[in-house]
């Protein structure tokens, strides 16, 4: 049935129009975060064959009317081994029979040498079949175009991160100062259009958002950090918003554990319905709906 | 069987000085990259269950006998979905049954924040249950951190890759004209030690060891592009070998895909063999044995 659903529905790809007709319709621009830890579920759960797709699918239930994208954090599945990729397998092939009502983001922060970034592209865009992708640009060129190639497919470049350690290298400025990040904005753009690729840009660094605006008006940014990681939705609209949006703004934590008993997708569901109001407020302030 | 096997032998790690005994005691430090594209192998495998696991088992028992590592590319295994995962456990399972015999790196280029670090860090030591893994370096101390908290399991960090894309980011050169991956070098030691971590420092850039080894005299260097990629073995070893030889080179196509017909393995011996003879004459004329 799912792998029906799966033909049924997902001929679809997501343009750049298309993600702008979805953020409208839904009057939305949040991305939900499956960070789901085994550990942090609700225990009741386990009693189900797939634990983690049980949660997933309930959490996807609960919060889709609310929902731009899903961004499934591939370490999350890969600490289970076999077991998890299943569970990755059947959330996607769920997403996917929602068609072209939901973006999918795979949160992998993959690169690697050309024919083996091919590899990557195909296990994402093809066996599991995602939207997008997030990719780490320290190997360059030859790392990210494997995954260019795919049409109407999006490369998400890791540029300025919200953890602490970004700090340690994404700053490192040339003599001109040029800081690592800008650079890596400034290069990927001559191998891509803003119609394949985002970028990732932490929001506990809502400030650093207008001067990239500066370098990059008409991308999408992904925005993790609202929520646990301490970041501000209107001061990332306020610096990062442009007149296609151009921002989907993740949150994973604080909606999927918004509570860890049999209540849990409801209290998703709550929280997630109350950031789509923020943003419904934010997208007409910004005359956009 | 396998598990078993598993519990049996797999009690050890390998720590510095064991992995330089392994070294001395093959007289090789050859590492071999299971590429394994279900594309590129021998056709009449194709009758198998798990052809890749079939293979990669046949590779295994015709070259171990030359070869101080394996290290599985993850994206070969990715994509394949959940049956690529089954032929990797498959295939670390097999490795781990050899005991001390062999130390294994998952070529993963992982890194995330650091929460989530911490599950791929789970996934690579714990569930796969491998010796190593490759990380990149993009998002600092504290993707990395999660990994180096495991006794005597190592990281092995991007520093200078083999690919034309390194060049876009790595030489990337601040006020000092330090270059970003000497940047990398620097910021990383004070994490880590020659103990927990190596680098992966590409053979096409055979005369750039020489200034890296002037900054870590006593690590480890994971040293690919050997053979396809068009790396020199004597050159790798003149200008990075110190006198815990300190390298482990790899080769993957040129030993894995010698033949694609029947022969395959048998052809892959021959290769390893030839390049282990190679490997005994640069140890001995650097008095290593």
């Amino acid at each position: 049935m799912k792998s029906l659903l799966r033909f049924c529905f997902k001929k679809y790809k997501m343009n750049y129009t298309q993600l702008f007709n979805l953020i409208k319709r839904k009057k939305s621009f949040l991305c939900v975060g499956l960070d789901s830890d085994i550990e942090k579920i609700p225990s009741f759960l386990k009693k189900f064959d797939d634990p983690v797709f049980e949660f997933n699918k309930s959490i996807i239930d609960a919060t889709i009317d609310f929902t731009v994208a899903y961004k499934p954090n591939l370490a999350f599945y890969e600490s289970r081994g076999v077991k998890g990729l299943e569970s990755l397998q059947k959330t996607i092939d769920y997403l996917n029979s929602f068609g072209d009502n939901i973006f999918t983001i795979a949160d992998a922060k993959r690169g690697d040498i050309g024919n083996t970034s091919k590899q990557y592209a195909k296990a994402f865009f093809e066996v599991f079949n995602f939207d997008a992708i997030t990719i780490a640009p320290y190997m360059g060129k030859d790392s990210v175009s494997p995954f260019l190639a795919f049409k109407d497919k999006w490369v998400v470049l890791l540029a300025l991160t919200s953890n602490e350690g970004a700090s340690d290298f994404q700053y490192f400025q040339n003599a001109s100062s040029t800081k690592l990040f800008q650079e890596v904005l400034y290069k990927s753009q001559q191998w891509s259009t803003k119609e394949n690729m985002m970028y990732v840009v932490g929001a506990t660094k809502a400030e650093a958002l207008s001067e990239i605006r500066k370098t990059i008006p008409d991308h999408f940014l992904l925005v993790p950090g609202i929520g646990v990681q301490g970041g501000r939705l209107e001061e990332v609209v306020r610096f990062g918003m442009n007149d296609k949006c151009g921002l989907l703004i993740n949150s994973s934590r604080a909606i999927i554990f918004a509570s860890s008993d049999e209540d849990f997708a409801k209290r998703a569901g709550e929280k997630t319905f109350e950031l789509q109001k923020q943003m419904e407020i934010l997208l007409s302030e910004n005359k956009i709906i």
